[in-house]
């Protein structure tokens, strides 16, 4: 059984519901918008992924997982910027493939997939856009409006925040952990505080319980969302090859400074004083993956990760035992990622 | 005095106030988002073009034009988003001038112009849920939301309709203006839609009446839209470049096939034998220009466009003389562009 599987089954039987509502959206998406969104993005948004940040939003919005419209919309929404930000990545790394599939760049070219991706952000507005009814369903998603066109601005800025940084080998820890929240942790963030706020719809909570729990829920959000940009950083240098299906030091042929290569220049003079831009073949990568790998670091990071995540679910106290249960499962469940 | 003026002018003082505070918002959006925002976009969206698109939000609010909070908000989401797309328009060409100026692609490269156009789409949403305060406010911020989003995904449409038509040489009349209607018109429209709602917000007006305004205020922007994007076209054909600050055949150059090499090919056998991929030097694509406008193409192409500011401007007869006078005078400015 799967992890993800698992994480449903916790979230009851509902969950299964909402989460098979969302993929049934995706498909009509990836096949409703003409022949050229399904040509160049129908895999990307059928077919993908391990849908964890869905799976967030309907966990978030309380269990058994409320079978509300509003919670669907929410969870495609957030599915569907994710995809935009792939789309857009690939185009931008010149990826060929992302899930065993050609990418839309790949497919496309630069153009179709730049278009594609600015198609599916504008999707995710309109399909939260298409709810609203009655005042408070109105008032409602507006604040949910508001909480994606955030995460999508931080994410860009983490995009830029990281292109900015490229081959800057002094970048610090702290700017190094602000990047992650940047550039992954803030869809997280959204994605339970938009469950959360649905969520909020089906209950009779008052408006301060209300708040509260969506505060709560989106630093918990955020929080495993760093421990899971943390540990695919850690991933990048250990692969192997055969299991995460890329070659190692990715990373480091595009510059982009992790927190294996910080600590581990840390402990090593010679990794310290090599220069980041001479790394520029897949076997040189290698190597000093290989290097970071016998320095330790890579323990030490994932001890950062781990105690994000245990941080992360001890916020969670003041939810009913069974959502907290299904919440600490998703978050078990991005650390199992690298187990 | 410039067309702008003459309309803002028109449009009475309280015209010249609010198109102030977009510009005042547009700045503090240019240097209100960290560094690496304003060096790539400062340029882009603070200093740009002729505010065109936040014109026709103010103008179908009413005149004199209300001063209000959403309407700015409006104003200056419609031109986010205009930014953005050129942003990114600029990366697909490759571009490395605009209105004079480095293009965010020429300074920062691809990965930052990418971002940054994501960044300003964003901003854009974020603009529009900023405002909604009450229950008819936020039912009239989530219209505002569908209107935008809908224009946001029909942009991107339009972008993988020209990629997909490249060099097509067969494309017919009906696809290129489908193609200008998708890729040019519908911020047109959008800015129209959303100024008529913003304006409903401060008018007295009925549900009934305020739809039908809308409505027939959409469709004339979207018509002076499709014109806007045929004379651009003739513009890309006719130059010259002293005027347009840009060498002719640009279109030809990247194998979109407009109006005037429709119609050329129409009169001209020996353009309609001619192999489009084969033009990929300044030079030729020039005595290619020269060609379509020895058939005569490029008048009856004007013709067309002329066709559609008329029937745009019969379209507002319910409209108070005032308001009616000052969108007259937008369409025309479209026109004079060319003149």
């Amino acid at each position: 059984m799967s992890a993800v599987q698992a994480v449903v089954d916790a979230g009851g039987a509902a969950a299964l519901k909402v989460m098979e509502r969302v993929e049934l959206r995706m498909s009509e998406l990836a096949g409703g918008h003409g022949p050229l969104l399904e040509r160049h993005a129908g895999d990307t948004i059928a077919a993908g992924g391990k849908r964890l940040r869905p799976l967030l939003v309907c966990l978030s919005a309380g269990v058994p997982v409320p079978e509300s419209d509003g919670l669907v919309r929410a969870a495609v929404a957030v599915e569907l910027v994710h995809a935009a930000t792939l789309v857009h990545d690939d185009v931008l790394d010149g990826s060929a493939l992302r899930r065993g599939r050609p990418t839309v760049v790949a497919s496309g070219g630069r153009l179709a997939a730049t278009a594609t991706g600015d198609l599916l952000f504008s999707r995710a507005f309109a399909e939260l856009a298409a709810g609203g009814s009655g005042e408070s369903g109105d008032e409602r998603t507006v604040e949910a409006v508001r909480i994606l066109a955030r995460a999508c601005s931080e994410l860009a800025t983490g995009e830029l925040m990281q292109r900015s940084d490229a081959w800057v080998a002094t970048v610090t820890v702290e700017r190094y952990l602000e990047r992650c929240r940047l550039k992954t942790a803030v869809l997280f963030r959204a994605a339970c505080q938009l469950g959360a706020l649905a969520g909020a719809a089906s209950s009779t909570t008052g408006q301060p319980e209300r708040d509260s729990a969506i505060e709560s829920l989106g630093t918990f959000g955020e929080q495993i969302g760093v421990a899971f940009q943390i540990l695919d950083d850690i991933l990048d240098v250990a692969g192997p090859p055969e299991r995460t299906g890329k070659p190692r030091g990715a990373d480091l042929l595009d510059g982009t400074v992790t927190l294996p290569l910080i600590l581990a220049r840390q402990a090593d003079s010679n990794l310290a004083a090599a220069e980041l831009r001479s790394i520029t073949t897949a076997e040189r990568a290698a190597e000093v993956c290989d290097r970071i790998g016998a320095t330790g670091a890579l323990e030490s990071t994932k001890v950062r990760a781990l105690e994000l995540v245990a941080g992360a679910k001890a916020l969670l106290p003041e939810l009913p035992e069974r959502q907290r249960a299904a919440l600490d499962l998703v978050a078990d469940g991005v650390v199992d990622r690298y187990a």
